[in-house]
């Protein structure tokens, strides 16, 4: 099926064997998933259950719904769970004792469903196996990096048509539902998975003028006005009229695999200071992707986005105006928000395979939001970008 | 701003008050509120932050961003938080002593966030209050009600759309973003929330012919084959063709307030046994839908349905072929899967206000899947039906 993506099952053996590396040095025994993305991650296949890796060894895939679509997806051997009940019983008889010490997805796994798992494997030692899932999951295989171009070549198609169909009078929402739809034609699955608790986004954000300076309590340098106090992120009623920078934030999606992009347009010639902040934005990109290559740390990155938005006349609102975030970037694969974080003493080193967007933006609160966004691979002698489309500002006349 | 749903301050005093009673009720000293969802129902804004409800008494409403905007947005005055450590400080201020046992959202909260929350308030009693909060947001007021028909009107024109768009040969996916982009031009946010864990949704299913009858993992009678192994739930790449029954399964969303709708397309005459199974399904939902009032338990409603479809030829297929789901409904308001759930064994009585998707589904692994849905909400003398759409079979030539 055209642009149903699946990938080879030697991929998911490459990733249990670096998990397991992983976990070796953690001193961990093995680790126990529950989560759709981690499961789909190390198996190939979505369907309802549990899996649990042990250190040394095949997994086990525990399957309750649907089994037959498991066995089909799945790149390990499936095994049918009628209930929950029966899991703990099934672990012990599959690996003779249950992996210990026993880490769990603390980051995303609810606390009612680590209570139930803590009842049912009475007396077990859990640990919290959050980093090193999420460690394993930054480095992409070359299968992962073609998924995800195939998502920026759907970005890049959506964002080609921007100029042809954004007029002034138009709202927020009608230009974002135009885009979504063009995405949509172009395979893209819609969803978009955020790990971060509390964080929720949809295709991306398309946002105009004073709506694009509008913070919100999301994780993001731009956020919107949105849909309503509850939906608060995002394209609004706004109506788009000349003089806006326009921020065309969106993410493509081809088989979950995700690439961020960010291109910025104006109604009409752009106003003094966003011109400039865009201008800076873009050689900030330039220079701190540059610096992009394995052993240098996700938060130098970050130090050097600042340091050089500070040497600008624009550095109070760099990466917001007032309440700014402390990330300039963010690893992204099948959730947005995977490592590794370009983030105020996040020092985890780069490392080849490692897929980042790469977003420096200024905000201005009553003027809008200007900046650019691209995604990235580490390579070993340098970041290559993946995003293709033009970077300099797109003036509509 | 058109579409901007905002809520009465009064609404939310109402709330707090009956979760209060709830609380008391269940000796509970309080709650912390951490997720989005339940921070927004209670207070009006889901900027970030903590709201703390003690069993009697204001709420403490703790943002750390955006400030001005949860301000603007909340019911209740806003503190300024600082930094997460100074909440523990804060909630001494300003209840003197912290509410006790201390209610969280064990049903959604992360394990890592309970656990910071643990070593903030070092020494606290917490309990879980799950029940007590998804119990009090199950009750709708007639502002919620108002706003779940609006989302009604959404489904409805778009659904009034399919028969001049469907043709043989279109795929699911361009079948459903045309759909998605009327509803979006509608007013629809896009983003829709379901509470479960490790449950998701787009705006819903449009699902065809054998396409209808696959199961997934995600606890839906219908789920669909989806854009890949990662998504794999909704429309696919799978060609609609003659003869095929084809699903509606749509959300509208108004401010976040969804309305659950499904309706029945058949491209060219529907055959046995789908045009029969189809009429049951009507027959069944007309009969559930009468039972509904105040002091019937949900569960009652489930089984009804079971014993009505067990005594036609299709029993077997009831809401699902195979692995059945044994729910036939669920209560909704901003997410998809609140109380009351239409299951077995939820033995909780409908009350005056509760607003549920009642929906009978019969599932043919190799044919399809026919059903209804629609949305009602419990009056003192029945149930009321919020969803507009006519529920007769429409036949595309």
């Amino acid at each position: 099926m055209p642009g149903y993506l699946t990938l080879p099952k030697d991929e998911f053996k490459g990733r249990v064997a670096r998990l397991q590396s992983n976990l070796a040095a953690a001193g961990l025994g093995g680790v126990l998933l529950i989560q759709n993305t981690d499961r789909y991650y190390f198996t190939g296949t979505l369907q309802s259950g549990f899996v649990v890796i042990p250190v040394k060894g095949d997994p086990l895939v525990a399957v309750r719904k649907d089994y037959d679509r498991a066995v089909a997806e799945s790149a390990w051997p499936v095994t049918k769970l009628a209930s929950t009940r029966g899991l703990a019983h099934l672990v012990r008889e599959t690996f003779g004792e249950l992996p210990s010490p026993l880490g769990m997805e603390y980051d995303v796994l609810p606390v009612k469903q680590a209570k139930m798992m803590e009842k049912l494997f009475e007396g077990a030692e859990f640990a919290d196996a959050s980093h090193q899932i999420m460690y394993t999951r930054a480095i992409k295989s070359e299968e992962e990096i073609d998924a995800i171009r195939i998502a920026c070549e759907q970005v890049d198609r959506a964002v080609s048509m921007v100029a042809g169909i954004v007029k002034p009078g138009m709202t927020e929402r009608e230009l974002s539902a135009r885009i979504e739809y063009e995405l949509r034609l172009s395979g893209h699955a819609g969803r978009i998975e955020m790990r971060g608790f509390n964080q929720w986004i949809f295709y991306g954000h398309v946002l105009s003028g004073r709506g694009g300076g509008e913070p919100s309590g999301f994780d993001m340098p731009t956020s919107g006005i949105g849909a309503s106090p509850f939906i608060s992120q995002g394209a609004s009623d706004k109506v788009i009229e000349i003089g806006d920078a326009i921020t065309v934030d969106l993410m493509g999606s081809n088989g979950g695999y995700l690439c961020d992009q960010t291109r910025l347009f104006s109604l009409g010639e752009l106003k003094e200071p966003l011109k400039g902040a865009f201008a800076a934005a873009v050689a900030i990109e330039e220079e701190v992707a540059a610096m992009a290559r394995p052993g240098v740390s996700a938060s130098e990155l970050y130090e050097k986005a600042v340091e050089l938005a500070d040497a600008t006349p624009y550095g109070k609102n760099f990466l917001g105006d007032g309440a700014k975030v402390s990330f300039v970037g963010h690893g992204l694969g099948v959730e947005v928000d995977e490592y590794p974080f370009l983030a105020r003493g996040f020092k985890m080193p780069l490392e080849e395979g490692m897929v980042f967007a790469l977003e420096p933006k200024f905000i201005f609160r009553d003027l809008g939001a200007v900046g650019i966004e691209d995604t990235y691979v580490v390579r070993a002698d340098g970041a290559e970008q993946l995003t293709t489309s033009p970077k300099s500002l797109i003036t509509v006349e």
